[in-house]
């Protein structure tokens, strides 16, 4: 018996997000059958992040345990050909029994697209979060010093969830300007890496320092937005399709 | 009577090209039934470059000519409300009644994307070629060398077409790598400038250059292959969905 730690990509806009459900097509869905397929065995993965509908991943972490003769680091190649094209496993690997993409501790890298423009352009439509307004970025990394640390993230948590403990901590969060694409608009990246994230928390971070970024909150307000606890006091939730999910970083997994 | 001129951005990948065919859903077709919708005129756009199935466009243009009170720069924004979401008009401005976007004199631009790394990934399908080859773009950069100028191009023409002449001018060839997503793989872009190019001219150009950074073609080979005249000499059609037409500017359009 062995655990394979998966690291997945995929293009979030067919899937209705990672979690299974029934009759309809996940990402881990699709996952459990290639893995099923493949050892003969009836295998479930254990995700580290169930993304909503329509989030992209360059690297999701899925681990399962198995009995397969097949060497850890082959399933990468033995999967991509049983998965659709719209999901690639990058890298597969052994590791320990106890391995948790959940419970271990990691750090997880979001970044979240925005195309500024006029008009939208069509090939960036389905990566970016297209808007006529002109965000001044300057304010938006200002406020976005103040996101960062650890807080009761409550107003930035869209779901009427239970008691569950809301607080976490956020390592860094940048705003960087691209150079536009053949004068046609700008594009802006938000970056956000912490220990975890509530649910829509960075879709929530990204509508918030938009908001900021053309004028409707100060930069000086994000401390007493977290402070309130309200999720009304933050900026809108922004769409999934400008969303994806970079990277998990384990501190062990041997 | 008025001639409007349209900067026309589209994703390819669900349409059979740019050309007007009857019961495909094409580029042309589109921006024909939604000027007539908007003016009630029976109108025909003629447009400057005719992409292929699969290539994208963030500038190709067309023109046509109206009746309408419609002001030209507000154009973009009706027509803009009347056509599917993979097809925005970047601008829309009046041009003089003898401008014509195919034979007036211009610089056409495109970019060839090309994503290398173990794994394809899904995000970047739809508008990369994937190879899990290792190209040295060193080598790639001397052959672009020998690509510029006015040639005969008919080794990098795929359509066995008539007598036309194959004579074109490339102003500029040039290879560049991007940095790395989180560590996976490298973007390799191609960007071609020239006067006008021959059917798969770009796709062929990307082809060989691509052969030349693998190994199998030397970068010195690239003005006899061109002298040559001869298809069979040069390198791969490489697919549409890496191909990118960037940019179309005219010297005198008014």
């Amino acid at each position: 018996m062995m655990r394979v730690k998966l690291v997945v990509a995929y293009d979030g806009t067919d899937f209705c997000g990672w979690q299974l459900q029934p009759k309809q097509r996940t990402v881990e869905g699709e996952l459990n059958r290639a893995i099923c397929e493949l050892t003969g065995e009836d295998i479930r993965v254990i995700g580290a992040s169930r993304t909503d509908t329509g989030v992209h991943a360059l690297g999701n972490v899925a681990v399962f345990d198995t009995e397969s003769s097949i060497p850890a680091d082959r399933f990468s190649y033995a999967l991509n050909q049983k998965l659709p094209e719209d999901i690639r496993i990058q890298n597969s690997e052994e590791v320990s029994a106890d391995f948790h993409p959940r419970h271990c501790v990691s750090v997880k890298t979001y970044e979240y697209s925005i195309f500024c423009a006029e008009f939208p352009v069509p090939t960036f439509s389905r990566y970016n979060y297209y808007t006529y307004s002109e965000p001044d970025v300057a304010r938006m990394q200002k406020a976005a010093e103040g996101i960062v640390g650890t807080h009761d993230f409550t107003s930035f948590c869209s779901a009427k969830t239970d008691k569950e403990d809301k607080t976490r901590t956020v390592y860094s969060v940048s705003v960087a300007e691209e150079s536009a694409i053949c004068g046609k608009g700008r594009s802006i990246k938000i970056e956000v890496s912490g220990n975890g994230f509530l649910y829509n928390m960075v879709r929530i971070i990204a509508g918030t320092l938009l908001k900021v970024g053309t004028g409707g909150i100060e930069p000086e307000e994000i401390p007493s937005i977290i402070e309130a606890k309200d999720r009304t006091k933050a900026g809108p939730t922004l769409p999934p399709q400008g969303l994806m999910l970079r990277e998990i970083v384990y501190k062990s997994q041997y």
